[in-house]
């Protein structure tokens, strides 16, 4: 039977500010990645969905990101190894607590905004996240962008290393990402991208804007839900693989590390 | 054998600045409260810290300040109980995770500054504080004013509470602090400060303004290392006490904890 | 004629967050007050409000908070009148550059949250903050809760003082709100806000909760936008407002100090 | 007879934290860059170097810098020309507020850091800050980078341009500053800085690392005062150019602004 995690980006509010229906979302996906205080999120808003994770057996993990909350952690800004192994354990760390606070831990950590694509491809920095969390625990999933640098160095590094493809982005044939920049990087018709979950989910393939089909393994799928439409596409995608059979659940069951 | 704990605040740098001698502080005391970032300290110095802090063998605590950089968590701020327990979880865990990192974890929680002086006399800001390291992890010890509100809910409720004294501050009779704002609340003679250490630690007394010898039970005392004098100063405290055979170390083995 | 003027607070949200409709407040009000990026706001919020402000003839202000975005300004915080005095200033300044970069000045300054509450009635605060006014424009109006210390002391130094009143709270015998703690001090019924608006603008007086009918002299009315609700309110306040003949206009021309 | 402005970066301290001896500095130089509170400086240090300023005839300079406190501006942040446009307008008000207070007005603006370094060669960017500046007040002069793309823009664009030199670090032949990764970049010769202090001034020359001399049109020299070691070299600056008779003087007089 197959198996795919479903995650999602919650708790990037901020104090008296509030981003998208993380209550909902938390219903329809299998993993999700907490924002830690740093480019969204707050301890209020951590220690309430570390509780609901919990009670939802969703499975909780650290979305990390730049100290730039003005720029929700999506300007480029230049780190340093050693910066982006502390931001790591720092973020990681703190939300550990909450989760250790009702008796359960995280399950993964995923980088965020800039940060994801700074250290999805420049591998000096991906190391220093990499060895940050193999410092700290080893059995901690690394959730990273498929077939990038970060994910083929965590494998060498022996972590254990989810893959995620996105059901609203183009794919170049070489397996990465169409650039944002791209006219066809996005993927607008909602039956398009469930069409694109299925095909990758059951025959690990997604078509390039040229029509070639290539591999891809998918581990989890993310999916957005800062928007009621990004919602609605969520529970219709969860819908679709559910009826083709597959399950979704967090991602330590898709990988076996967990019963 | 008579033992005791020195503590000292450590790391309260943030980027560029620096604040006081840490590498020398960590070489005078048996136990270090190091800030998390929000009243002082950054992810940077507090890696830097948990690395020598394993190396020294000295007991590593997470100092837990209010959020205002600004005012280095010593203004008056009014939180809620609620945010009492998340602020004190977020710390903790972002600090304990430099310490997995090195293989070892904390010791014990201090709160910092206005964060300190309100919990250790708001009941129902200690309770949420004393809760929160419950839920999180009841061996951490807990590093309170001795006599306060906190240290005797922390008792109640079971925890590990470790009871520190200020060899430069005066007592009232009921064996409360002498508020910093009555004219004798400070002590400045560096020997004066020596014999009250000495006194305490040897016999359990100390003397108020007025002569009246009362009792103290201190687990641990408060030096400071953040200028020249006051690093001296807990120098010649230490050297004080061990020259009359106290053994100066780690709170978690004054308290019987470890051995 | 009568005249009144509407007051609002905009400019409320930060990076990516969005607080309220501030364009539709914007067309519905004749002064606004916006956050200058403490409390809340940013600088590119602060510039938009600034030229649309300009383009609609609506009152420009700045709404001055505490340092604290994680808490919108309002938690209590302890500051000194420096402080108080310092953080205005800096705040005015940086709204008034946006408004001077599109060729006008700054209308007003109100204080914003707990900033508000502590300096309307702590005559040190209210000083520092009406002589860091009077030392840096003394044209600039200060818009203060009625009868307050703050409103009284800036009348004795000779600044033009504006009194505003709230459509939805009740007020004391003495002139003063009923504090928010009080069961009564909020009203609900929107027919009874736009009722209680009527009567302080064209009869000058407010009913207590036990029906007595103090006198209210307010500049401006305090409505608010935040909400779908409120925001259809405020349209609801003004429409009446006009029916009955008042002229809604911004508090230079309601204080008489421009034509 | 040549006259020449010192300038010095100060007011870089932060809430507790100090950094250098602002007061020292004042006394040495003509021209002071304070801090705005984004990369470094608070609203109390900008009050009480505004003040100070007034009563020293120092000119005074508002320090634009990126929102990076965490990395005091120094990291390469990618900001849209509108982010700049804003950020400058909000620094610029905020201490142009206190200078306001005291009865005058602000001389300059320099970018800070990473601003500066980016904005120096970035078209796009030094528009949006030189027409930023045009907008808020075209009377305030920009202290660039000799030779830059900023300031050459700014010529253009009719603004009041004054050019730094520096006096510790090598020059290309094409008048660029030699990048800080090259061996040769900086001076560490105190007396070689003061002989290339003289030459830039009397001369309007400097040599490059293989001798060669090039044109240098300096209105003003940094120097820093951020130790012990650069202040001393700051005094010892002023003094060597003094005895050749040159003004020391601010940028509004260097450049025939003000009489």
């Amino acid at each position: 039977m197959k198996s795919v995690d479903l995650n999602s980006d919650i708790g990037e509010g901020f104090g008296v500010y509030t981003m998208g229906d993380d209550g909902a979302i938390l219903r329809c996906v299998s993993s999700v990645n907490v924002a830690c205080g740093w480019h969204a999120g707050d301890a209020l808003i951590m220690h309430d969905l570390a509780q609901q994770a919990k009670a939802l057996g969703v499975g909780l993990g650290a979305h990390v990101g730049y100290p730039d909350l003005l720029g929700f952690g999506r300007r480029t800004m230049q780190i340093s190894p050693k910066e982006a192994r502390c931001y790591t354990l720092y973020q990681v760390g703190a939300l550990e607590a909450f989760a250790q606070s009702y008796g359960f831990s995280l399950q993964h950590v995923k980088l965020h905004g800039s940060f994801y694509n700074q250290a999805s491809h420049h591998l000096e920095l991906a190391q220093a996240v990499l060895e940050a969390i193999q410092a700290y625990n080893p059995n901690l999933i690394v959730l990273t962008l498929a077939q990038s640098t970060m994910s083929q160095e965590g494998q060498k590094m022996g972590l254990k290393i989810a893959q995620e493809a996105f059901i609203d982005r183009h794919y170049q044939a070489n397996g990465q990402l169409l650039p944002r920049s791209h006219p066809k990087a996005l993927i607008h018709d909602p039956q398009e991208a469930i069409d694109r979950a299925l095909k990758m989910v059951l025959k690990q393939k997604v078509s390039t804007p040229e029509g070639v089909e290539i591999e891809i393994k998918a581990d989890s799928l993310c999916v957005h839900g800062d928007t009621p439409c990004a919602l609605e596409l969520a529970k219709q995608v969860r819908h679709a693989l559910e009826i083709q059979g597959v399950c979704i659940q967090p991602l330590v069951r898709v990988l076996g590390l967990s019963h």
